[in-house]
């Protein structure tokens, strides 16, 4: 078992990521896929392959795992073999899933005798090894700081959110969710805008400039959250709801599915049914925390 | 008539902003609301008072209107007394509406001998007045250059996407669609965030984060949609939809509503039974495009 050896399970396009990270900041890398053939490569840059998730965890103190979900995380390391060969090792789990499960995974492994991280990545597979890369940590502190080097080859910002290993999966699911719900809202943009005419690429610039107002708007919404003020003295949501229904008016006139914008419209017209018709449009948080209406 | 002077009908917080703006500028600026008593700030930096909204237009070569919608737009300028004031003067709408209604505006000033152009202002009040300001207009070219100067003490940047009269508010409806979606994720990334114990100060740093990535994501998107490749080489939309899974289960599991995602996800569910698993999520472009399931 050597210290500055790594083992990275799952290779699909982030797990290749990390092992190329891992490689370029010459770590000794072993790698292993459920499926053959995805380490062509990651082998030619000098990693290691393994016959077997059990000899791949063997081969290095610290294994991280990177699957699509912690389903299949649990295919891979759950079986005996390979709970064996984990013991008295480190176990980095850097798939994205549910704060449940992530505690789950770490409650397994104490009973296991496996040192766990839990984390997450915020960032496409081009920012790993670029001081772009978002890694997000929980879990033991001092486990945590003990594999930081090796961590860090992986680039960019490192943060730990804290020793509840649930943590970093909370973020995750809070970040995928703006994201996802923004690329959902930037795909039908660009339906309705191609039916009206307007090809991607025209629409892109302007698309950047609103990506743009976004981070400003966060931040003075969180302000808003945390102290219910939901100030709507510049924006009303009586004047967002307007513009949501324009949306799907013409979004459907077009023959194009609305159901992500009307769900938005929704949640935006019963808050204004709770008499809250002068507040910004974040009131919805409260609305949504009653739960379907 | 003034040439140096602008009317501005609707004192909302975009009219007043748009009306403070001008009177900046130094602009002869006279303002009408429906409901008195919103100009009481605007009256103390110069503005004049008009008795009704026909004796505004009447003191001004240029009038911006800038109400909720076109419903409001035609309550306010439609009424004869109106439409013979606004004859061989210009009216600039910059109330967002559909692109129809638009167009339906326009034909409703030829009729009756009024100069229009649409436009669409597409950043928040704060902005007015500033380089950060962003305006789109349609409409005929001429009246657009004679009436440039007025629009450009409005600050930011102006672009005149050209002479369909409906394109303004096509590209408004498109780019408040990715806003609006975003901003509702955004609330749902709090509501959940919360319910893990996380307040939105704390999520704030790394949601800007996520909107940081969104504009070249935007942009390689913009490419993928045009020329139909939609490569999911780097994050294919089964990732994505497992994602998704995870953001529905977690937020279900704290009873907040989930409706929003479980749209999104349904719209990359039909993608993926479409044959589409391994291309990028923005692929629901099309599915979107084959109207609701
Ligand atoms: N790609 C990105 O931009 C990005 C960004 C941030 C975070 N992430 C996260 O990183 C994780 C990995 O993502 P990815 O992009 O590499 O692609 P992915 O499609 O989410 O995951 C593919 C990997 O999962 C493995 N896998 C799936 N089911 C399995 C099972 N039952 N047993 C064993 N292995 C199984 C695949 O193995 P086979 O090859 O055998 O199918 C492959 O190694 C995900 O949790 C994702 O959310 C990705
Ligand atoms: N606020 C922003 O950050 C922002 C940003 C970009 C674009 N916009 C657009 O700018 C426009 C104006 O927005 P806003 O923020 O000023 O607030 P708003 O709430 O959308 O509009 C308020 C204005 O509409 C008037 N109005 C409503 N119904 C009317 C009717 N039936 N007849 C006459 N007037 C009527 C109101 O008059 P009363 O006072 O009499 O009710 C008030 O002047 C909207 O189209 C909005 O989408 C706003």
């Amino acid at each position: 078992m050597n210290q500055s050896a790594v083992t990275v399970l799952g290779l699909g396009p982030m797990g290749r990521a990390l092992a190329g990270a891992f490689l370029d900041a010459g770590l000794r890398t072993t790698v292993w896929n459920r499926t053959p053939g995805k380490d062509g490569e990651l082998l030619r840059r000098g990693a290691i392959a393994a016959e077997s998730p059990e000899a791949a965890v063997a081969a290095s103190s610290l294994t991280v795992v990177c699957v699509v979900n912690y389903e299949a995380v649990d295919a891979v390391v759950r079986p005996g073999a390979v709970a064996d060969a984990l013991k008295g090792r480190t176990l980095v789990n850097l798939t994205a899933d549910t704060p449940g499960r992530a505690r789950d995974t770490a409650a397994w492994a104490a009973e296991h005798g496996i040192g766990y991280l839990d984390g997450a990545i915020m960032t496409p597979t081009t920012t790993i090894g670029t001081p772009a890369a978002v890694f997000l940590h929980s879990g033991p502190e001092d486990l945590y700081q003990e594999h930081r080097p090796a961590l860090d080859t992986l680039g960019g910002t490192h943060t730990h959110l804290g020793t509840d290993v649930g943590r970093a999966a909370a973020y995750d699911i809070a970040l995928l969710d703006i994201f996802w719900t923004a690329m959902a809202g930037y795909a039908h943009a660009l339906a309705v805008a191609r039916a009206e005419g307007i090809t991607a690429r025209e629409l892109a610039p302007f698309a950047k400039g609103i990506g743009a107002i976004l981070p400003p708007m966060f931040e003075q919404g969180a302000e808003d959250v945390d102290d219910g003020t939901y100030s709507g003295e510049g924006n009303p949501i009586t004047s967002s709801v307007s513009s949501m229904a324009h949306i799907v008016e013409t979004s459907e006139g077009h023959g194009i599915d609305a159901s992500v914008m009307r769900a938005a419209e929704g949640l935006a017209r019963r808050t204004i049914g709770r008499g809250h018709g002068t507040s910004s449009f974040l009131r919805i948080t409260e609305t949504l925390a009653l739960g379907t209406a």
